[in-house]
């Protein structure tokens, strides 16, 4: 066990801020709310924006850019919107400094904005201003543009990578002549860009449904979502999806000509992920030992470790290791890791004992650790440990050297569904159903998801979150059909929604 | 001659912005002064950044990400980075608003923030913030850091990826133990990052040299650059990098143990480029039909037509256009193009007559068009056409089917030299010595780089500025070692600078 890592069964909360602190992955910053994200942590979001990003492009989508900054009227535009985001968000009103010698700085009273300007808690507002200029026909359209970019909502409470002022996301913003097109995208992008990307990319298997009312995006007339469960078990929203109906086109009067010669407002979708991926890939797979990345996601696949006592040992252990680097990074290219070749890194702190070394990668998340010794060479053999076994248990084995390469490769792959089905089972083995809300109570403080019955109204969702904190995640696309009495009002239910405490 | 874009020769300036428009690369957004690069245009961005991205991980360095929002006090802390930034700013003073009914949403007075933040215009100050807590010893230098961000400056006059108040960019902070190796590092990225990108990737010659006193960067000791000639005659400066010196380290109390045990301050570099390039990539190599794009940043490398009067030649085409497509694609991926596989797009716009789909591909600046007809098939070959021949002059030929896939792939890499080459004449032709400062008034008139000889001071810097609007653009670190007589006030000069008049 890493002695710098608080034991998840002692300070779950500590754990995960001990794990972005010592794995190097951010920071808190000097400026209330944001976070740095360091080398490490920002490695993982190139890997993230990669893997989706080709999912958004092999699904007709293509990138753009919009501005910073939100005009306060048109986030008084649509109404939800106003209420939801424009409560605490960062405002500026003026656009000069002046300098006094002596006392620095000072804002310019002489230079303020005739209007107030919001940095972008999210961009639909900015966007749909800016569609109305390009959607005249109904041959403009779909327009299926996303953006990635920073925004910012005012939060009080923040937790690095799962809640901050301040965090890096992507946003699609679609615009479409029908309303069943509108709403096959919403869902696509749901299950085929985030469900594919969590489980197929982070291993991170997720629960796919809409929101109920309460926790559906202001401005949306439903959201989808993917849900994932951390190993504490409390839920974690990593993505969603929102069909806006005609809310956006008639708040910014988007109308286009439709092939009958008619003018229609347009009908939209918007969804996002964000940093906070980052968090439900580091509370889903790592351990007391540091992080675990799984391999598609990894900055390095692969870390070689020659070792040795003198420099002949040494440099022997480095040749060998070198070339079982290039032997790696030469192997055929797959979309599978992207169409890079795998990195790999040698090892050469030979200042260091091994085992402060192995320590030092299995921190990081390294999903391979080879080693090479003078007893290896002799044998042309090496030494591979695989990151995502927690214990000793086939967690290390020989391997000759002839073939090393491609028994590394293959292993990667394993390691990617091994991960994946731990976190499943684990999340299988959390959800369960219950049929009374005493047994509701007693079961939520052990956390999972619990399948309960509800009977669909606001009222019962908001008693049920404030006496326990835990709130409706999803009503699964396949959840079973079967009919049941509300646990809290008894009235009829059309089958079981999944409730949770979440971040 | 594309009907929509003015010809350079009647109006330079309506000539770029009509080719943003046509090829759909920028908009000017509803607010003031900031852009929405559309898809087209941030296609380029993507390729822009990939290509830079690769040569700067390729030399050590690492991306991380840093806030938004810099306190005013940090950047009263530099004087002269206070100086030359803090003047035309975004300042950010509330964090709330509220609504009113009726009069829509107003700032909040009550939620007054304790000490206004800045958007940050460049991030020296909260990066250098940042580094005091990552530098202890010699062992934690060199640090080798770029972000990809957002800034803000709060220019008056705008032009579309020229100047906007909002941009996107990199910018690389490094910290070293030494002044020797901060100062190696500040010319190798103008060197092996700034200029190779701009030479081998945007076909974009460049001088490369040290700014001027009177144009270095505020905070800066010197600033490196590298400077292009537009089509106009005017310098574009494309990207700088710049000795910080310890200013830095000693405005944020950075302080670091050297191998002896001793403290001493950090020596720091920073270096920028940004979607300004985009604005230099199209002044470059567009002309008068619309963009051209180096295939190496190109989104589309190459588009073919299909054509057919009636379904069944309309059919055949189609086949062979694909069975085309999918050769291309599959080629033997080189680094060159990056690991991708070469884009290619089948035009199916049957509805529109070939010049129109011709004149849209060659518009939007895609490096090689093929068309397939019915007689081409016939002679199982097709025409190409490449983008960077102006006139009729070898634009296009026949090619057979058989191994068309390789020529193609081959006239990439052509048209990739080609378009350096003949902006690398242009430069060359453009460059002249002048001897005399009424020379120089005649010769600046004309456009291009004029080199003369300057005393070195500031005075006769800002003396030619203010006569002729020229100013100098950067001192060759490969200038001819040739003493004279300063053109304005005959004071001795050790060797000739580039005058020129610059966007």
């Amino acid at each position: 066990m890493a002695e710098k890592i608080t034991p998840r069964a002692d300070d779950y909360s500590k754990w995960y801020l001990d794990i972005v602190k010592e794995a190097q992955l951010a920071d808190h910053s000097d400026v209330r709310g944001c976070m740095v994200i360091k080398p490490n942590g920002y490695a993982l979001w190139e890997k993230i924006q990669r893997g989706l990003d080709g999912l958004f492009k092999a699904t007709g989508h293509v990138n753009a850019y919009f501005p910073l900054f939100i005009p306060m009227s048109f986030l008084a535009k649509e109404e939800e919107m106003a209420e939801g985001f424009a409560k605490e968000c960062a405002v500026v009103t003026h656009h000069r400094l002046k300098s006094q010698k002596g006392t620095g700085l000072y804002v310019d009273p002489e230079a303020k904005l005739e209007e107030p300007l919001i940095i972008r808690p999210t961009s639909e507002t900015i966007i749909w201003k800016t569609y109305k200029g390009w959607i005249q026909s109904y041959r403009d359209l779909p327009l299926l543009i996303n953006q990635w970019c920073n925004v910012v909502r005012w939060e009080m409470r923040t937790r690095l990578f799962l809640r901050t002022a301040e965090f890096l996301w992507q946003e699609g913003h679609t615009a479409h002549a029908t309303q069943d097109e509108a709403e096959k995208e919403t869902r696509m992008i749901l299950m085929d860009c985030y469900r594919r990307f969590a489980e197929e990319w982070m291993a991170m298997p997720v629960l796919t449904g809409p929101k109920s009312e309460g926790q559906k995006f202001p401005g949306a007339v439903y959201t989808l979502c993917i849900e994932a469960l951390m190993q504490d078990g409390k839920a974690l929203q990593a993505g969603t999806s929102h069909f806006l109906g005609q809310n956006f086109a008639k708040a910014f009067d988007v109308q286009f000509q439709n092939d009958k010669g008619q003018l229609e407002y347009a009908w939209a979708t918007s969804w996002g992920v964000s940093t906070r991926m980052i968090g439900g890939l580091i509370m889903t797979h790592s351990d007391d030992n540091g992080l675990v990345t799984p391999p598609r996601l990894a900055a390095t696949h692969v870390v070689i470790c020659p070792l040795g006592k003198n420099d002949a040992e040494r440099s022997a252990a480095v040749a060998a290791a070198e070339k079982l680097a290039a032997d790696v990074r030469g192997l055929a290219r797959e979309e599978f890791f992207g169409y890079e070749p795998l990195s790999v890194k040698v090892d050469m702190m030979f200042d260091k004992q091994p085992g402060f070394r192995f320590a030092e990668y299995e921190l990081r998340g390294v999903p391979v650790r080879v080693e090479i010794g003078p007893k290896d060479i002799e044998k042309q053999a090496c030494v591979v440990a695989r990151r995502d076994r927690p214990g000793k248990d086939g967690k290390q084995f020989g391997v000759p050297l002839a073939g090393a390469a491609e028994r590394i490769h293959d292993l990667l792959k394993e390691i990617q569904q091994n991960l994946f089905d731990r976190a499943k089972k684990f999340r299988d083995d959390s959800t369960r159903p219950v049929n009374s809300y005493d047994e509701f109570k007693v079961e939520i403080e052990k956390g999972g998801f619990l399948l309960g019955h509800w009977d669909g109204t606001r009222e019962t969702e908001d008693k049920i979150q404030q006496e326990t904190a835990a709130t409706i995640r999803c009503i699964p696309f396949d959840r079973a059909q079967e009919a049941g009495k509300c646990m809290v009002s008894g009235k009829p239910s059309a089958g079981r929604v999944v409730f949770a405490r979440a971040y």
